[in-house]
């Protein structure tokens, strides 16, 4: 079984809670495979430079100058900083960008009605290169910067670059997914943290988003773990990034 | 025979310059390595976030907040770039710190007359992954962030990183060093380009040292040129990056 975990921006952002989540994911058994988003860095550079930073729905608007402070912060510090502490914990990562060894490709998201920008939506998942890394005992680390074989970056959604590789790995081997993020599950009651929904089906999935009880950052995260699970996904579970690893906390997907 | 090339600051902040590089790099044999310097961009991200740079005899002092920049910039934005430019022509790149499958591991440099901060001194060269990964078809692109194996990224110079990995690749195979810049090689004039030195040995080169011929930014280069050397590389270059692969241009230490 491959474990393929995402970590998400708030447990990036907090050194305590991002050092125990190392700690815990160096502890679990290979071979597995880590996903980090970008956290709140980049908006902090940006700001600092005094360029804009513009959000549509909850994602990025990645003009030139956005996409290279993306590309210095995701591939550069956070995924550094993420591979060098494993490597404390005796954890052999290896850090990535989707360019490294062509391993993931996109596309330009084509202008509809919102511009994007050099935002890249997944095309293809190098499998053999990765089942490769993984049968030499290594711990692919991956930012979510991808590449279209042009020579340009594309910056990408994190969620879904866990799942498509989730669903790439799976002609290997049995597939674990989890999600992790700031809060203990989908909730039914978003106020609540405890709250959390231990198991999720695309009904009463349907039935939280009538009722807007997903709120609009959760959607894509849940359109994720609903598209992995149903691309034969074994496990799919959304949770705190301090519980990650615990059997008994977070939604599980089915 | 593996090709280790270094490129360094200047050819790097010139697009164009850096563009004829990679295209002439992608096209020349494998198994090869690219090492990378850092230009610019770091001191000028560290200006625009107001952050002191210092230098000493032509080298970073590296304090927490100069690391997180370097890493950002060499690790990140100029690694990534040069990775995606490479696949563009073919060449199936992979982008590496010291940290990443535990590649390059240094010690912080202690302290003596100078404090220079995070900045590490190499240690030991993972050759044996280096080799794998050569043996995929693969080809490293490393910059100059190592790692301590405790956690610590370290700022390294990349001369001495092109001179440890080509004599840690010698047990693998015969090694050809070129170290790449912007002027056409070791110079009997400093004020005339074209008064290169096409071969170099340690006599001659110790008395361009008495004689104040080569510049203090030269000296660290051709320390780790005759490093090498002395230590079975076979071949070790200094030419200048847009004829890196003429065998008629720069010169040769022997």
């Amino acid at each position: 079984m491959i474990r393929i975990v995402k970590i998400g921006g708030n447990s990036i952002d907090d050194d305590a809670q991002l050092e125990h989540f190392l700690k815990a994911f160096s502890k679990i058994p290979k071979p597995k495979i880590l996903i980090h988003g970008g956290g709140k860095m980049a908006t902090y550079l940006a700001n600092k430079l005094a360029l804009k930073n513009e959000f549509k729905d909850g994602r990025r608007i990645t003009d030139a100058a956005s996409l290279d402070i993306c590309t210095m912060v995701y591939a550069g510090l956070i995924n550094k900083k993420i591979v060098s502490k494993l490597q404390a914990y005796s954890c052999n990562a290896i850090g990535l960008s989707g360019a490294d060894g062509n391993s993931i490709i996109s596309k330009k998201r084509s202008v509809k009605s919102i511009d994007f920008g050099w935002v890249g939506d997944i095309e293809q998942v190098n499998g053999k290169f990765i089942q490769d890394l993984l049968s030499k005992g290594l711990t692919p680390v991956f930012c979510a910067i991808t590449h279209d074989e042009k020579g340009q970056l594309l910056n990408t959604n994190a969620d879904s670059l866990a799942s498509e590789i989730s669903i790439t790995m799976r002609q290997y081997d049995t597939v674990n997914l989890t999600f992790c993020f700031e809060k203990n599950g989908v909730l039914s009651n978003p106020s609540d943290d405890n709250s959390w929904i231990p198991q999720l089906n695309n009904t009463v999935y349907t039935e939280l988003k009538v009722n807007e009880i997903s709120t609009a950052g959760m959607i894509p995260k849940l359109e994720n773990a609903f598209y992995a699970k149903q691309n034969n996904v074994e496990r799919v579970k959304i949770c705190h990034s301090k519980n990650a690893f615990v059997d008994s906390h977070g939604t599980e997907i089915y």
